[in-house]
């Protein structure tokens, strides 16, 4: 085991930054879910690409494990180093590098926060558009595949790296992608490392792209009598091609936690919360055109408006969904599912979710980017209650069964992580393989992120 | 040397569908461009999945080279035989396999075409966007990672093709994506397989995102003095969000082609070729926002109309450009370039390039999909004179060092094939070596399209 010959000699250069302190081992071996504790060995914080290439050659020469952290928001414990090993907490590589505002794309470091780069771009006229309510450093957004509530208009982090600088697993430094806007020069290697969960190398840079504030914006609610109702609206809305920016469910259970976290007044029933991009014609017209169609599906009270503070109050409360949800049961941990479907699947897999739920003895709130077709139940456990964690798994993993029945998948943002591992099999098949291939060829030794993504015969989960 | 013994094989379970007669290996030893007469050994016309999957386990034992082709439209060469073994034509894989309209995506086998599945989707509402020219197989236009027109507005393959079946090296077929709009679940494999031109696998199904037609389309011709003028304009029209549909440039010369092959009026002098798609409005609004811009550019007679026919007279001109400029200089063959630069970098891409040509003993028109920062030159050179082709080759190198300078590609949709392969080292570094790896560690006996995309120290090339 040769641990200690490694931690000594990242602590040669890291100096200060390189942490062994019981404290700081149990802040990065904790997750937003309910996952167990799993400290590391060591916690680094590099400041440089240079830095994160001389820990990887360590750590690959003594073959110990090396885990990308972000901030830490994973929801299926991308970040935990299970295997144990060396955390790289990027949080000092935090600057945005460059804006292009006449190519609208900006290089950032992969510390910088979702928030902290947009509020470096707003004198630019220019916003980066993935918003998965968390404020996440982009580079975990990245390596994760995030997307969230804007992405059913300006698409996932798939469609908004352009290039990244990688280091591999044995030190390289590779740059993928371009700044050109499409290149068919070779293998989207970016697009492979979009999602890879710091398997395949650790992101040291991003350049993404960005998109124009729009001229006017338009935000509304509106109260459905059923699940079905809201489903079925947002099915129209998307076939009749309306460009919404934002269009998100959230069920009577959801409206209640708003009620009591925030002080609101929703009716408690399922709701659609809307955003419209565009120009002043534009939004009021594709706002009146979804109120016709929610009409059509019994909806009640929608209204709109474009002033900033009511659009602001809409989407704080969207944002703060989870930490509500949390609240409505105090002292309990969530598990979280993530599942997608084909959209015309989408109002089946949310009324038989429902009904499976409300055979259950544990709370789970539903919400969900439903123009995407994905839709997240927040399941409550009381960490004290060992029965309450086991029928969330059973519930689940219903849910994930029923989505790959109906052409779906197990995780439509949130990624594999540890909680959706024993999935890949059957969603991937031999494609599984596929990627268990490429992951061996990049990292032979397996340092990067062992226990992830990929089969890892060597580690008993699997 | 097993060939005959794989062949035998072949033709047992293809019968008549292994061909091996003359003109067959001609027929798919030519390629679009310039390169030379490369016949196969053979040439299989699978009808299925399982026979190509037969194909390759075969070729697999005995180590025989297996190269994809379509329609054979490539510019670049991709479907050549460079090292020989079998050509596996697709045409008989051409069924549209389900159109699911509430989902607005469709399954295809690879050898259908965009205008056979455009034509297919007629009574839908529905179209299929990438439209690269050439009227190509799907198949192949996934292999080359193609784009073209309409790119600028609804993306190219990468963004458009949902999932594949695809056959690997030693016969294993796996499903990569699915029909979920997003998914984080592991490696985006459908991405890696996109432009891989038949290096990773051979695509015998894919699943392709479809748009609405839009309720209404104007189109429309706009002439400029001068290049800096025409790509000024659509700078503008980009930076300000004007969601223009297509937006293509072309030369004085290639208006003078237009002009002889086709019968048109056009002043001899820069031209940009416009499209917008909406609403009735929203498309009258994009088509005078954009004249005001022309206006401020010194455009001239900009004239837009939402006629069917007047739109397509306009895109036939467009897409009859290759065949007008190759007839500009009979008997000539081309070489076309496809650099894409940053579109801050477009003016002085193209005023460089155009100074370039202007100094060049060979035509060059220039035309391109200036919204994507895209554009290529139609070299035409006499195949009697091998000065031509020379200076041809050196004018694209020159073409391609510019791009790479300008922080661009050397290919924005046409591809490595066997032209653009000396770039890759510069273009990608150390990336490109990643890219080497995955190919070994998929395909290691490199049978598999040989001699594209990737280092193969066995060939004489590179």
């Amino acid at each position: 085991m040769p641990q200690p010959q490694a931690l000594s000699a990242l602590g040669t250069f890291l100096g200060q930054r390189l942490s062994t302190s019981k404290s700081d081992l149990d802040l990065h071996g904790r997750s937003e879910s309910y996952f167990a504790l799993t400290p590391p060995d060591a916690v680094a914080y590099p400041e440089s690409t240079e830095e994160v290439q001389q820990i990887l050659r360590i750590c690959h020469e003594h073959g110990v494990p090396v885990t990308g952290w972000g901030t830490g928001t994973s929801l299926e414990g991308h970040a935990l180093a299970v295997a144990g090993g060396v955390v790289v907490d990027f949080r000092l590589m935090d600057r945005v590098l460059e804006i292009r505002a006449a190519d609208m794309d900006v290089a950032v470091q992969p510390g910088v926060t979702r928030e902290a780069l947009n509020q470096q771009l707003r004198a630019t006229g220019l916003f980066f558009s993935v918003d998965p309510g968390a404020n996440a450093s982009l580079g975990g957004m990245a390596a994760t595949g995030a997307s969230g509530t804007t992405s059913v208009r300006y698409g996932t982090m798939r469609d908004n790296v352009l290039a990244m600088q990688v280091v591999l697993a044995d030190g390289r430094v590779i740059r993928t992608g371009g700044r050109a806007r499409k290149s068919s020069a070779g293998y989207d290697l970016t697009g492979l490392m979009v999602g890879s969960e710091g398997t395949l190398g650790l992101i040291t840079e991003l350049t993404l792209r960005l998109h124009g504030v729009p001229e006017a914006v338009s935000a509304g609610v509106c109260a459905f009598a059923g699940i079905e109702d809201a489903v079925n609206a947002v099915l129209d809305t998307i076939q009749m091609g309306i460009p919404v920016a934002r269009i998100e469910f959230v069920d009577a259970a959801t409206a209640a936690a708003f009620n009591a976290y925030a002080g609101t007044s929703l009716p408690e029933c399922p709701h659609l919360m809307l955003e419209f991009h565009g120009s002043p014609d534009s939004v009021k017209q594709d706002s009146e055109r979804f109120g016709e169609i929610a009409a059509e599906h019994h909806g009640r009270g929608f209204q709109w408006s474009t002033r900033e503070e009511d659009r602001r109050a809409l989407w704080a409360m969207r944002h703060n969904a989870y930490y509500a949800i949390l609240a409505s049961r105090p002292g309990a941990r969530a598990l979280v599912t993530d599942i997608c479907v084909p959209i015309s699947r989408l109002a089946q897999a949310v009324t038989e979710t429902q009904a499976d739920l409300s055979r259950a003895s544990i709370p789970g709130p539903i919400l969900g980017h439903v123009g995407d077709g994905n839709f997240h139940s927040v399941l409550l456990v009381d960490p004290a209650r060992p029965e309450d964690l086991a029928e969330a798994k059973a519930l689940s993993h219903r849910m994930v069964e029923r989505a790959l029945d109906l052409g779906g998948t197990a995780t439509g943002e949130h990624g594999v992580g540890l909680g959706k591992l024993d999935y890949m099999q059957r969603e991937h098949g031999d494609g599984w393989d596929v990627m268990t291939t490429l992951k061996q060829a990049l990292d032979p030794k397996g340092i990067l992120n062992p226990g992830k993504l990929v089969r890892s015969p060597g580690l008993s989960r699997q």
